[in-house]
């Protein structure tokens, strides 16, 4: 029997290749998003739609509500920005404790699954103002997830979080999904798409995924309202 | 101007004498509450009731449902144990990940109100077989919360996580709570109670909290059903 992995899944770009390389690695994904209240819950359309397609083994999606704490642009009443240039402070996008709350929920459910694996597809290249997006902090999760949980007190530290793309750049990211097959077709980024659900284009996700794609040597099969300032 | 706390508050002995020791530390408490699909709702219900009686300057309730993953005799329909021997086991009533999960909301929070503090009131010897009420858990929490947070990457470890009941007994909990001036009428602990909200009294909830009254030499001033083999 395969070993099970619980996979953070958005029906994005990165937590899709994310996936395929849970699968490639031998696992059984257990696929779970989160209802948090954010602007672009077609992504979570798509991830109800994409995820069988994918090869998750099951999917769940948590309903969970971000936007009674305010502070950011993704869940409360603010303009998400549009042709912004990269700088090095924290983005207006983040949110707080985003991933600490999700790893905490696919630690949950991971303990009731019986399985030992989480895998999370943060990126420390591309999102580098997110503080929860860094090596040191996932290295600290796993640590506290080890001592939070039932294995943690009756075995020998058994969780491992998983982050194989966090190294990555999104052209590499791109690549590695393209070598395991992964069809982009089946992935969602636009923070703000239209109501058809068309990606915009110019937002900070859009703009990243475009530029991966540009340097991977690739075009992006999905449709854009435009490709932006290239 | 005070400085903010988060308190996590179930309504309970535990949680509302955590709030009086940090109302008395010279925080102003911002409470936190959870649904997440617990038996015991009427807790909740208390927790409503008695957030600004015991001095919360604001009192949030969070909608989570933890009862999609089972695997708890809070949570799922299983039967809540009655009259049981303590032993050393992990108890049925344990749900997976639980305080991590409070914690990582509690720290969403903290970070949106510039609050640095969280109070949560877990016991290390009455919960001795629960793995996330540990002193060990709770500094690996605070370690991976300094990580996850603009405060970890802009500031020098700001997040303190206080776990001030972690080494009392509930006799000794109890006795500080009341030099504290805590009204224990105000508090609810029972898993089980009556649909008129009824304690049981023979839950092991209601039995810690009997024995502790017992051993502190005072009478529990709530109403139970009984007050169970003594």
């Amino acid at each position: 029997m395969k070993k099970k992995a619980v996979v953070l899944y958005s029906g994005g770009l990165d937590s899709t290749t994310c996936m395929a390389i849970a699968r490639a690695d031998g696992f059984e994904a257990y696929a779970m998003s989160f209802a948090y209240g954010q602007r672009h819950s077609v992504e979570l359309e798509k991830a109800r739609e994409y995820a069988a397609k994918i090869g998750a083994a099951s999917h769940q999606v948590v309903q969970i509500d971000l936007r009674q704490f305010g502070g950011s642009a993704l869940t409360a009443a603010l303009d998400v920005p549009k042709d912004q240039a990269a700088n090095d402070s924290i983005p207006i996008t983040y949110v707080p404790a985003r991933n600490t709350i999700f790893l905490s929920f696919a630690l949950g459910w991971a303990e009731v699954l019986g399985a030992f694996d989480i895998f999370i597809g943060v990126n420390a290249l591309d999102y580098s103002g997110y503080p929860d997006c860094r090596p040191e902090f996932i290295s600290a999760f796993e640590n506290m997830a080890n001592l939070a949980t039932r294995a943690g007190v009756e075995g020998d530290r058994p969780y491992t979080i998983h982050s194989p793309l966090i190294q990555l750049s999104k052209a590499e990211i791109i690549r590695t999904g393209l070598d395991l097959g992964v069809d982009y077709r089946l992935t969602h980024s636009c923070y703000d798409p239209t109501v058809a659900g068309i990606s915009c284009g110019r937002c900070d996700s859009c703009r990243l995924r475009l530029k991966g794609f540009r340097e991977a040597g690739v075009e992006d099969p999905i449709e854009y309202v435009t490709r932006g300032a290239q």
